[in-house]
């Protein structure tokens, strides 16, 4: 009971970081300038690196065969629990960094918590991610400011990319029904504790971007239990065409 | 021999079709009226059963074991020999009418020289569909001349398809190796031979919706043996992922 709520929560976790890699590698050939396709890419790369420590570690918790391969590959829609916010399309380099601000101010505190977790694997995963998320949030947070303090075009376009990602932020911070449990046992982060914090960050970043804060308004939830909008399947039909086309190809 | 080039030339006109009906569903739910969805909807119908008679042409021609749907679910980019035409992205309404423009106009042409072909089922197969090109040539020209003699808005739109679809258009009258000595035997249309008929329907409709007939430019060519732009890849993930993901399905 106890391993399968574990399995859940690490490819929840495992889940997020893949589709979040993905979407930043669908900026490559499209960023405005090389220096931002490259840090969109290393960034995208800090992403699919925690997936496969992630997945790695999800698998010897199921104990079946399934590899990481076979775990972000061969699974569908309704089996994924990366939250909505990360599978919604890039939009404009706004809207991306937009996403990039919200995701990584929470997951730099995230992996910070995760660090104490009495699971020591989870806990080590964290204490490399966590340096990650720290120049994730630093980059995005910049982002926000030259670009919604910037012309009157990068500033309506920022605050259109703040507002459009807003009602997909709450879901990271309402525990699903495998992380209650482990809230309580140490294992998993108290999600909810994070809110309050999380937002004064980024309100931070926004009155310095000279950004407005969006309304509180009703917040989108469901993909940390597999109920996905449209765009997951068609990122999911691109993602694993190789390893659906070519059964175990290796290389 | 001659039974491999009747096989690439039947899978050249699968493909073709298939790939204009994947493309004409993509408007399903995206429509700008519901009329229009509809009659778009069924257009698409209209080339997936041309796909479906040829695809089971083809596999008989084949003589393996390979079905309608293996040959269209199974096959990877460079085994499809589509025109480049057909696997643009829709873009707006005006590219897609475009598009149906220029394809049914050289379809309807092209049905009614193959229903002459010495082959019995592709003679069959042609009879069967040149009925349907006639409605979508009237189709596609009362829109472009709805279009092109509208708003300044849909003047522009509509000019602007015009010209992005042209350069794909050359690719239809050359005729690829597997199709010179099917043209011989008098079993494949002779391509080329439509091209000056066509040129001037496309100009005549052109005219009437006070739209400019695009000038002569290099054409792009290579769908027909295979080389295919990056689109293509992106299609066939999506449209390939049921078979892929769930070989064998039925229902």
């Amino acid at each position: 009971m106890t391993n399968e709520s574990l399995f859940h929560y690490t490819l929840h976790l495992a889940d997020t970081a893949l589709v979040m890699g993905h979407r930043l590698s669908e900026w490559i050939g499209h960023a405005p300038q090389l220096e931002i396709e490259m840090a969109l890419a290393n960034q995208g790369l800090d992403f699919i690196g925690q997936a496969r420590s992630l997945y790695q570690y999800a698998a010897e918790v199921e104990g079946k065969a399934r590899t990481e391969d076979d775990l972000a590959y061969l699974r569908d829609v309704w089996d994924f629990k990366n939250t909505l916010l990360t599978e919604l399309p890039n939009g404009d380099f706004g809207a991306t960094i937009a996403r990039n601000l919200y995701y990584s101010l929470f997951m730099e505190a995230f992996f910070q918590q995760l660090q104490k977790s009495t699971d020591s694997q989870l806990a080590a995963i964290a204490e490399k991610s966590v340096k990650e998320m720290t120049y994730h949030a630093r980059y995005s947070s910049e982002w926000t400011i030259r670009l919604g303090d910037g012309t009157e075009e990068s500033r309506i376009r920022m605050q259109k990319g703040i507002e459009d990602m807003w009602p997909f932020t709450g879901e990271m911070f309402v525990p699903a029904a495998y992380e209650q449990a482990l809230i309580q046992a140490g294992v998993a982060v108290d999600v909810a504790a994070l809110h309050a914090a999380w937002k004064q960050r980024v309100q931070e970043v926004l009155d310095e971007a000279t950004l407005e804060m969006p309304a509180d308004c009703w917040m989108q939830e469901g993909g940390k239990t597999g109920r996905h909008s449209e765009h997951l399947g068609f990122l999911l039909a691109e993602m694993q065409f190789l390893q659906r086309a070519y059964p175990g190809a290796t290389w």
